[in-house]
């Protein structure tokens, strides 16, 4: 018999993009149980809280069967163990995401051997895409309805207008 | 039910080193049945036959479960599909095989778009290490102890003392 | 007044693929007279004749206002300077492009100050492409009609064919 | 008759370099009209004010026809639609730089399709040269007239002097 | 006679790794004297004082015959020249601390010619090893017996219990 | 007393360029001898034979104090031992050359722990220069007297003509 596989997606996710979402999908094809997790991080307060994060990643992968949305602090490799996945699931775009993510990937094999990373390369048209981009280009009213689904398109547009 | 998951570990291992061993190790962790398929290209000899390689391969990999050796030609998502697959492996070790592997992956989706490559970081202490970097130490009477098993040594010695 | 401004685009276009013609029809907006330079290069022979080449270039551009097909060997600054122009143009997809590209651009300032040298980058959903695999996936019967325009498809598998 | 054709050179130029002035002269040489844009960012004050960036511009630029200082706030592709200009132009120094610079011109074409980006390579001999490094070395009081332009120099010391 | 030839090692050393350990042991076996200099920057406070950081510095390297243990501010090479130093060391892991220590390098050679600058690869297993990752497990509680030496790894502890 | 340092700076200086000679005059200002050791590789006949390239770089480095010239076959870091080397010098220029120099070197290290590795940077203004590409402009009749010493020159346009 064969056991089920757990896959978690760790990131920041602030907000959710069309990126992001590209690769769960993909994820939730090989793996039973997708567990997006949001990174809580108290350095960086970010644009959205955690919470609305995570309200956001709910909304968007609601058609996606077997996606957990979750939220953790502390070291990646001790939620994974917490969780009882095989797999740590990372996207790469460029060169310099690798070099960052290859970092990692070994430091964490050093503190948890058995915590394997599968990296996934993000499609082509999405490259480019990243949260922090798609925050710049919404601060200055720039059209982002290409980057991300509407219902976080509307959260930019509030969140913006709230500050002016 | 949980459906059984096969990757393909596409390569042309010729011969097989460790830092293959290591990724062919942790594949098998993840997925049900992991086959290492020897890519036959008839524009590069090569040092060893496809059979030789497949034959290292296969005494190497006697003690990994689930692991089947095998050898293809023609499109990688031809053969991908011919085996009911669900994902190819494939091991990064540095920026330079990052980029081809990009390329290459991005190419296969738009072929294949059902078929996912997965990428796994060699480990740390492999990093430097490829199979043509093994047959140049090999020519010349170098040591490849740490680098490949012990019968993969001995062919080594062989084929190089047939050459002298 | 304002002169009339002249950009080369050189290269193997062996064949050209959906990736080059985005960057001609992109060069064409910004300069009033594009040559596409197809480069002799007698010690690769290449898969079509350099005539092939500029056929395939012509029918594709035919649509393209102020694009010429020629071209040339030697020193790409002794072309550039026949030609009277100001600018080569080149595409960048990724970080092994681009280093090599670095140097062959300082290299050419070396010889010809007065040569200019603009790098565009390739749009992102052609960020993989290149000749060389279009010409393997074709040699195996593959599917290239996402990546070359239907008559370089035509010319692709009467080459193939004739080859079996 | 040939259209006149305008640039955009974006960028915080502060302080402006040799490394700059030597881009935006190859500029002139292209490009009927060459704007240099100092980007207004209030996140990042900066040594110099905007208005002092402008300045130290203008008397450095004032040699080159066809030269305009400007400053500019928002998305780049808005202040170049607003000023009819065909074309952004960058520089490139190192893979670091072409990465992130890849990501915005592959975003500003999906935002403005129109709009075309030329990356331009910096001079062999200025390719370790930035304004940030500059700064640094003047701080300490260190030699920069090999990296400025003389009256950059005296703004620096002024700079660093009234900061004791 | 053979003139005594010193070599500095600059960096922040906030903690001392086993990566650093690596590299001034190989560096002692190729010059007569090897001065460790911590960066004071006043700018990043960092984890441990200058002091703190010397201090574990000097019990790390107790056992390296010709090993000072120093700090130093302003610009490096007026240091290095003080000190009548010949060479400069610097460890490489990785292609993004490639490119910033080429520029720092070149920059600094056009301050002072006489002043060399020599890399050495980090060694492998510790390619992915740095002090901030260190400073990151540690504030979790994560394991570090295999990054840093064990009088490291108790002020690490010490460190952030303090700051509960 | 201190023990006299031995370099070995190996290549295969098909034709030595005045960046080689760059690396070379810095290397004697640290190390009491430096051997510029050719690498005789039969697989590539090259441009020059072995005595030629040996014969170009005796004249060039004549100026040199402590410098020799040699060549080698088989392992590199036998050919150190067998020296009495202490350390092996390379230039890098690019993050390319940087990629396959560092697999160079863990794969020396792993061979021989007492061999050190030493990288100096390239002179910016060398940094696009490879002996590949002297003999690519020397092939065309192009311009190489500021790429390699009046001596090369010479040779490379006998090596030429003769080939007409």
């Amino acid at each position: 018999m064969t056991p089920m596989r757990t896959a978690i997606y760790p990131g920041s996710f602030d907000p959710v993009t069309y990126g992001h979402l590209d690769l769960i999908e993909r994820a939730t094809r090989i793996f039973d149980r997708v567990i997006v997790a949001v990174l809580r991080n108290t350095d960086k307060p970010g644009l959205f809280s955690i919470e609305e994060r995570m309200g956001l990643l709910r909304e968007a992968c609601q058609s996606f069967a077997g996606v957990e949305i979750d939220a953790f602090d502390g070291l990646l490799v001790d939620y994974v163990r917490s969780k009882g996945a095989d797999v740590v699931v990372r996207g790469l775009r460029a060169v310099s995401d690798f070099e960052h993510e290859l970092q990692m990937a070994l430091m964490n094999r050093t503190m948890a051997p058995e915590v394997e990373t599968f990296f996934m390369m993000t499609s082509a048209g999405y490259s480019f895409l990243s949260s922090s981009l798609v925050r710049e280009i919404a601060s200055f009213g720039g059209p982002v309805h290409d980057l991300v689904p509407p219902h976080v398109e509307v959260a930019l547009r509030r969140k913006f207008q709230s500050s002016l």
